[in-house]
């Protein structure tokens, strides 16, 4: 299958099957042929640093998550309405990694479907329809959800039961933003379509990695329950230690949310996400709803699951996590003293942003210069990509394995490549 | 992990920690721990012979799609973001089986994914909102798409933008049928909601397994396509050489769709599902909207498409399902002309449909009698289940590489617990 090929070839070939909706990172598409750990090589052999995929949570091919999908998948991949203990274990090692009210899960495929299911379990339970976003939010690729990710701008004009609120950022402290919010809340909860719910992130990924500053959380939940809505939290981006304090990001403000949403690392690779929430709210959606999902919580899901947890409780994740993530905040602030043209450093544990503007002083942003460090990172043998609002911010969120030694090379390569865009 | 246990313990430990929306199959729930072809052994190590899952299209945990997963999640699983020959190869392979007009491919998880999908493009590329499905349809569980699955009947009340048409049928002809449907047709297309597309299946399964009889889905597609909706065939259920004359359920018709979507069976377990189309739809539908699946599309999923399709075509499955059908559907018959409680046999192929009644003369749906068969059909070491709207049609639907002495097995059996409900 993976015969060598001129890159072009294998490109015109996806150009002509493939949908112009696909689309591919950098100038110069990689052909990525075989990964290890934060490793990927490319078809001429080539080796990269991957500082950019959150989905190979536990590191790309590791060896236990593959031991356990091969094993479990030639004993027997059955749907749910069987039993196994598989997914029964991991919903009872999923369930006590979050607050103890959160104790009932629903095993689906995808974060969309997730953030899908959690909206209709929000409608169904409230009665209302309203849903409250972040500013640039994104949640999901269906329907339903794309309606309310408001990052997707070039989309038809967002429905009017969506409301979209501001973040905390430089110039809005947390209990600033939270309070900011509240008309928006108020004005959607007293209109005809009711609050339904918030879907909130802990991290902010698609304005530009913006993280839930302190007070932020505590004073939207509040505000979103006086108004009758549920508050959903979003742990797709920001789930399974990413942020380095807590295994969720939520944790970090110390609230319990009404339903959690968990995907991408989940399955590092396989997939796999869950729906968890309090068992009143499941069980006020079941009195009038089925819901079954053909590939969600099959014992293949449960085996990798339950792998990724053990890699991530084996390997001391959650400490790696934190204390790589000092480094990379610590270094990239230094790149900022030393380069002009970096505004923020935002970010925390291994998922990091840097602005690149055209100077500290005016801050605009700049596109063109970000892209052309992403591609010339990926020249220099490590991947990083650039997301934000105006595509001006460097985004570093490599797999949750990445050590102190791979944070080293990362910096020194991005000081390299970014004097040479002095 | 699958160390023996009490089957209420687990069962209890399931309940616990899973919504009260997960169900389970028969009376006494089975915990299933191993599967191989045709063949699925419980934790007590009975076996049961496979009558009843389409996913485990090419039989359970066939090596060689299990060596493919395993050979390909050790190599690499990143997205599509960066270029691999696996989905290309499979998108050009699944492609060659589709009429010319349809060339270009997106994938997903699931089949809801894939009918998500086909509605947004829908409803972007016609700017209209309105859908017409199928009596008793269903075509996923998200949201937009739950919407329109007109099975659920306890849902809420299906929005004013979702018409049914009634079905072919024994008292309705397939030109009858598409003729029933243009009022309702004519009607959406005229409402302020305009005609966005037509979802229909191959075969019907939630109202009972009813086939698209002649002359159906020709005339409907004129129709539709008059009244400037796409017609979108929904290939979940009948795809994949279930039907037995082809390898897609809509060309036993001869018609061509704007949209096809596939699902279930393409990856034997393993979350694949595709939408396919006209490149004129997807470009126009690329002009104003961007879409990405994080796992659809993987390395691993082109792996186990192509391991899947070889099977396919290797082990000739077409050629079977055609033979094995014929032998079920006069089995099956002949089961009818035995017994005084069996109403219509109908269904195609590996998909087939036995209604139990109180008597043929009134004809009146006996679900009570239909599920005993069902739980001492498991008792007797065979899988099959129960559907339609009155939940009185006994459905067979197994694996594609269910055998002509599979079959034997399953018409002894059914022979001689129908006996003992006589």
């Amino acid at each position: 299958m993976n015969k060598p090929e001129t890159p072009n070839a294998l490109f015109q070939r996806r150009l002509n099957v493939l949908s112009p909706s696909y689309y591919h990172h950098y100038d110069d598409p990689l052909t990525a042929v075989r990964a290890k750990g934060v490793t990927i090589w490319d078809d001429t052999g080539k080796a990269y640093l991957e500082c950019y995929n959150n989905v190979p949570s536990v590191g790309h091919c590791h060896p236990n998550v593959v031991g356990a999908l091969t094993h479990q998948a030639s004993q027997i991949n059955a749907h749910s309405r069987y039993l196994h203990d598989n997914i029964v274990t991991y919903a009872e090692r999923v369930i006590a990694t979050l607050p103890d009210e959160i104790d009932t899960c629903v095993f689906v495929c995808s974060g969309t479907e997730a953030n899908a299911l959690a909206y209709d379990i929000a409608r169904t339970v409230t009665g209302n329809r309203g849903v409250i976003v972040s500013d640039g939010a994104y949640h999901g690729n269906a329907l339903a959800v794309a309606d309310f990710s408001d990052y997707q701008l070039q989309a038809p004009s967002t429905p009017n039961f969506v409301r979209s609120i501001p973040l905390p950022c430089a110039k809005l402290t947390g209990p600033e933003a939270s309070a900011a919010a509240t008309p928006a809340i108020e004005g959607l909860a007293q209109s005809e379509h009711g609050l339904a719910m918030a879907m909130i992130d802990s991290i902010f990924d698609g304005p530009g990695i913006y993280t839930a500053a302190p007070g932020y959380l505590p004073q939207l939940a509040d505000t979103v329950r006086g108004q009758g809505g549920l508050m959903v939290m979003d742990e797709v981006q920001s789930g399974l230690t990413r942020l380095g304090d807590n295994m969720w990001g939520f944790m970090d403000s110390g609230i319990v949310p009404d339903i959690v949403t968990m995907g991408k690392p989940m399955g590092a690779g396989y997939p796999l996400a869950i729906v968890a929430a309090k068992r009143s709210i499941f069980e006020a959606f079941a009195e009038t709803r089925s819901y079954f999902n053909t590939f969600g919580g099959t014992p293949v899901a449960g085996a990798v699951g339950n792998a990724v947890l053990d890699v991530v409780q084996e390997e001391t994740i959650l400490e790696s996590v934190g204390r790589v993530g000092r480094e990379l905040t610590f270094g990239l602030n230094t790149l900022k003293d030393q380069f002009g043209f970096v505004g923020e450093v935002r970010g925390k544990g291994v998922f990091q942003g840097m602005e690149i503007v055209t100077d500290q002083q005016s801050h605009h942003p700049d596109r063109t210069k970000a892209k052309a460090i992403v591609n010339d990172m990926r020249r220099a043998g490590v991947l990083i990509s650039a997301c934000g609002m105006h595509g001006n911010v460097l985004k570093v969120r490599p797999p949750l394995v990445f050590s102190e030694s791979n944070a080293d090379q990362l910096l020194t390569t991005l000081a390299e490549v970014m004097d040479h865009h002095h």
